[in-house]
């Protein structure tokens, strides 16, 4: 056969990342059969969902089975009720939403994916280290990618300065996944700034935007003029521990290029997309309401309390390192100037800890590894203990 | 704002059939509250889902919100039961499947649409009438489009004589949406034979298999040679009823192209997708066992009484038609050489029954009009009443 394929496919590298970290840690443990391995490596939430989602999905479901009740295809864009919560969820940070400006999807990964499409052939800017999903997307479809480095200085949270790229589109991240590092207002207006000034287009991940607790911008359109540049993606995965179930959506404000953006990505949606399922679109509004809130926050609080513990232990020792709190995860400088695996393994093989190195996210992660807080805190507790005799011992 | 968009969208012309279709039902009605009209124009499922398949979704649901049966992101190509499910289902007709070759997704919509991304710049042969997606994906990628004309004399049923494209990507929808229509073994057999001797590929939507009950085949995969060069597209939606719940598959054998096809289709979804929900997927499962397909079957026999007994009413007056029987479709040559929308208007008017315009899925649907078989049998019989006398009335 002789078609033709989307040759940027083969260029892609592949991702060795997780596949090598499973074969160590089973090396390991084959080797070492009466140790505890403790994973801080989970990028997954680990606690159940709750009352209040469950008893929604499993009603909704019942529904399902019964004639007068039974739903068939879903709105492409997500069902109003569903579109209306997010809209007040919206409204708790003064962030005002029309209707249509909602796109429920069933994952932010999936929409970070798709939004390539509508795209033309701009110039991409993405800070490293970074979310693998923005390059390959836009590796798949041929684009031309400006990596900016975050590093200690700038404290894994590139900002424009210097930067003089007319109509690119920017990939932001905060809170960020890998590094926790959380843009303030201030430095989320400079960059508003730089796109309404280029001509450029932001395209805003907010998945990890409930872990926010200190005074942070949850959704970039609490800075002003956002609406003219910005999309922005997020998720029930992180919010509400839907990474099991799939749900998701995309805020794509009508002021973007007179409308036009918001309509082509209908366009897109409604030809290749067919909408979320009911009971997952019912659990999602469940976990919206004011006790499905509370009972999200609640378990991000016992995941903040983890990544608390560790980020403790590490200033102990004066390791420098993102995230610990507003984040489920930490970004940590390994000490000694190691490099990533040199202290991934380190870890596994001194205290039994499972991390992930900083350089599978870019080069740019080099020297650092990121800590998770997924895992039980007497595990976390315990992970903790196991640290602070290691930094001792490598001061 | 000057970042570029993808300026092949905005080529592409609304689709404002059942737009106008809904409009023009309304207006009726307004006019005429004592008519009951009866819409034969329901492109989707209207029975609730079985027992068994309630069951599992209830289970699983449950299991959701208990930490030691919670589960987090599932597999981006589906977990193993479910793929093993299809690999037997597909063995039903002798047809062998590698796990690895079955990718599970959110709807065959999905992976029609996401499919011409890992396609380069091929020359796309689609029969015409046809399922709106093919085209409009294809357009959204600046693709050159030949469309086949379906017709009378072809059935409905374009076969490649006569073509002689070199290196194209071929969609064959069988049962056909929206004609109704069915290949027979010998036209797949001809057109795998033109795929391989053109060295092409043929995507081959199979959504509507559960509905054949005839001596025809299910998949593409029963002819020879078919792995190849062809990939399958299919879904639990109208096999099971799931419209409401999303769940698809595609097969990429790993013959194409020394198995690089399947290769980077599962790079695009590990990518790009996050796989399906758990309780989903557990309830796709339980449609597959013994007691769910017969479920599904009897679902399915209802929807085809419903359209044989349209068919007779047809067949009563020399209406000429395909479908009616292995589909849920009817495509019905409109009586008088009417037009389809002057048909359309006339049904409406006088039958006070809903159809779909044949021109909305393509210029060889002008002159027809599609019914459908998923009303009730109550209305579907009342409806057929109503054909009879006009059908008569129109001689």
């Amino acid at each position: 056969m002789n078609m033709k394929i989307n040759e940027n496919f083969l260029k892609l590298s592949e991702n060795f990342l997780f596949s090598l970290i499973a074969k160590k840690v089973k090396a390991f443990k084959e080797k070492n059969t009466d140790k505890e391995v403790i994973s801080l490596g989970i990028g997954d939430v680990s606690l159940p969902l709750s009352k209040v989602v469950i008893d929604a999905l499993v009603s909704a479901s019942y529904e399902m089975g019964v004639k007068e009740t039974f739903r068939g295809y879903p709105p492409e864009f997500g069902y109003d009720f569903i579109k209306d919560s997010i809209r007040k969820y919206y409204k708790k940070n003064n962030v005002d939403l029309d209707l249509d400006e909602v796109f429920v999807c069933d994952g932010a990964k999936s929409d970070l994916g798709n939004m390539v499409e509508i795209l033309g052939d701009n110039r991409i800017v993405i800070p490293d280290p970074v979310y693998p999903v923005y390059v390959d997307s836009n590796m798949m479809a041929g684009r031309n990618i400006l990596l900016l480095e975050g590093n200690e200085d700038n404290g894994f949270l590139p900002m424009p300065d210097g930067l003089s790229l007319e109509e690119s589109v920017i990939y932001l991240c905060s809170p960020n996944n890998p590094t926790g590092a959380v843009y303030t207002r201030y430095q989320l207006e400079k960059w508003v700034e730089y796109a309404i000034k280029s001509r450029s287009l932001i395209i805003f991940d907010s998945a990890y935007e409930a872990f926010i607790r200190g005074d942070y911008p949850h959704s970039i359109f609490e800075i002003e003029g956002a609406k003219s540049c910005c999309v922005e993606i997020s998720s029930f995965s992180k919010l509400a521990g839907f990474t099991g179930l799939r749900c998701s959506y995309s805020i794509v404000p009508k002021e973007i290029l007179g409308g036009v953006f918001n309509k082509i990505w209908g366009r897109r949606q409604a030809t290749k997309f067919n909408g979320v399922a009911w009971p997952v679109q019912k659990a999602a509004e469940a976990a919206l309401t004011e006790a499905g809130l509370k009972a999200c926050h609640e378990n991000i609080d016992y995941y903040l309390e983890n990544a608390r513990i560790l980020s403790n232990v590490l200033k102990k020792h004066n390791i420098w390192h993102t995230g610990g709190f507003n984040s489920p995860y930490l970004w940590v400088k390994c000490p000694k100037n190691m490099g990533s695996w040199e202290f991934f393994d380190y870890l596994l093989e001194n205290a039994y800890i499972v991390t992930t190195p900083g350089v599978g996210f870019g080069e740019s992660g080099e020297g650092y590894v990121r800590l998770t807080s997924f895992s039980t805190k007497e595990n976390t507790i315990e992970a903790a203990r196991r640290l602070d005799i290691i930094l001792e011992n490598l001061r």
